[in-house]
């Protein structure tokens, strides 16, 4: 954040474009999280916390009354952009309490929340990474869905974090990365997160991550979270569901990994949690490079057909292995989950 | 087949184009097959039968032992174009097998042949769907992987036929297609024959079929077959055997619909049957339609990274409620699979 200025990597542009989105005010930031320039649980609860900063900073000459209303208005406006991740709910919510003798005091507390926010991120998911490299053998073969690496959260990410660690450590991981079909996170930036870190991996079509279960080729697997209910339902990208049956079917131990902002005390279950229907045009359209280097959207369907995009499923807590927080791995289980929150 | 030149649609342009693909003899049929001009388990059959005439016209003019050495070699050539689906093995042998008293009725004989697997595909394909029809309820939401109707097949296809009989018959189906990565046959293929027999259906994304299981949207789950066991596992689309586990996770049944021509009793088990890996380039890059109308190939994924491309996977026969044959719906069951052949 420089001023009132947030930028971000554009995400819709990678691995083919490395440009930066600049953000001036609240309503350009609720647009990169609703286009998903900037996307991934920490990246956009990161973005949530800095779009609150950024509606008090545009409301410091308002009468108090004025600015109370303004910034709870942004508020509601940045909760909406995007229904499922828990960390903008929470972003939004830590940089609406914060406290302050004048307008201009709020003001500079909401920046320095919202930069506490982001660098608390980065902090949590280095020890997701350190927690979780725990779980990861010398050699060992892990499959991934979506993108929860650096990308997705300020720095290291959740899923992808132990097995930096894990790299780190000598540990040689191999990585089994789920296109993630219809935006193709895995294929698009957790691919390219990965050959930035030098470690050995593949992509593979959604469809074929049983083949190689089947096989015994696949030794865990690694998702993240956009929201983790009171008992242990993860809500996180469409198709996480599947590998988590398939994990199931094979006895492979199946993780889901993410900071205690992911948690929502409001769930009881993942029944109570909001699932994003996006557009039809993100399982019809493709964008990709040509053989000029330009980004062209292509129609990759038949043209007389419609589509259904749900963006998130919710795994049940019976088939998730552990949860890797950063505060240790624990179970899946109400009591255990409130326990995290105590200590 | 007119004289010796076999005419089919080309594939690969659908739904894009409608082309017709002229091959001249079995060289060029051979090219359609492993170029997925030509494809489906009855299409490539059909297709290898005409090669296997197209190679016995082309020999007429030889002696009688080079033209049995020439459809000998041209029979081997056209068996290694595909090596998973096994309705291909099946026609190369049967029009193999014709006799004749002089070379010109061996190659009558030869196209009679070719022409009489493509016409039983036909019949059996309709048999299937008279079957498979008795399973499909009023109003049943079925969900189907890949493409197994009329493009993949000679007519009516086959776990698309039952579906067609069900519409018939006024019982107003909806289908879930699967996209079908890499090479979305469901998106491109299976959406497209389901707008021209005008039933509702919507194309999801691979990732989504579990969560519409979940909510018990799915009653029932039909696909295709390349090639099937004597023990009942079925080889089919990469995906399949995804799909069946979700199937068997949520108890709902998971059918595989298939004439006899598919079964291979060499095969005792799905271990047995050869899983063909394609290019890595199906995963990394997508053909489509941009704005002006014009094919293009665009890179959708990282560019500094590799994919893996098996094109089928094995379910193991103990994951299949039942396969609907053109003798019937059975068990998938060594013994009764042993008694289709010989009733």
């Amino acid at each position: 954040m420089e001023g009132s200025n947030v930028l971000m990597v554009d995400q819709n542009k990678l691995p083919f474009e490395f440009s930066i989105y600049l953000s001036k005010d609240y309503i350009d930031t609720i647009k990169a999280i609703k286009s998903m320039t900037v996307r991934g649980a920490g990246a956009i609860g990161a973005a949530a916390g800095y779009a609150m900063a950024q509606a008090f900073i545009d409301g410091k000459d308002l009468s108090e009354e004025e600015f109370f209303y303004h910034v709870i208005y942004a508020g509601e406006c940045i909760k909406k952009s995007r229904p499922t991740a828990q960390n903008l709910f929470y972003a939004v919510d830590r940089v609406l309490n914060v406290n302050g003798s004048t307008v201009e005091e709020v003001v500079n507390n909401a920046v320095l929340e919202a930069q506490k926010i982001a660098d608390e991120d980065a902090e949590q998911s280095r020890e997701i990474g350190r927690y979780g490299s725990v779980l990861i053998k010398e050699n060992a073969k892990i499959l991934t869905h979506c993108n929860a690496g650096w990308l997705a959260f300020v720095d290291y990410g959740t899923a992808l974090s132990p097995i930096y660690i894990a790299k780190e450590q000598g540990k040689n991981p191999f990585v089994y990365v789920d296109e993630t079909r219809p935006r193709s996170q895995g294929a698009r930036l957790t691919a390219w997160e990965l050959c930035n870190e030098d470690i050995d991996h593949r992509i593979i079509s959604d469809n074929a991550a049983a083949y190689y279960m089947s096989k015994g080729l696949v030794d865990l697997v690694i998702v993240g979270a956009d929201r983790i209910a009171l008992n242990g339902d993860v809500a996180n990208k469409i198709g996480t569901l599947e590998k988590a049956i398939l994990a199931k079917h094979y006895g492979i131990p199946f993780y889901v990994a993410a900071p205690l902002s992911t948690f929502d005390a409001n769930c009881k279950s993942g029944n109570d949690i909001p699932i994003e229907e996006r557009s039809e045009e993100e399982v019809l359209y493709q964008t990709g490079l040509d053989s000029e280097g330009k980004l062209r959207k292509v129609l990759v369907a038949s043209p007389c057909s419609k589509a259904l995009n749900p963006a998130f499923d919710i795994t049940p807590s019976e088939i998730v292995t552990a949860i890797i927080t950063n505060k240790g791995i624990i179970e899946p289980r109400e009591n255990l989950i409130l326990e995290l929150f105590i200590s």
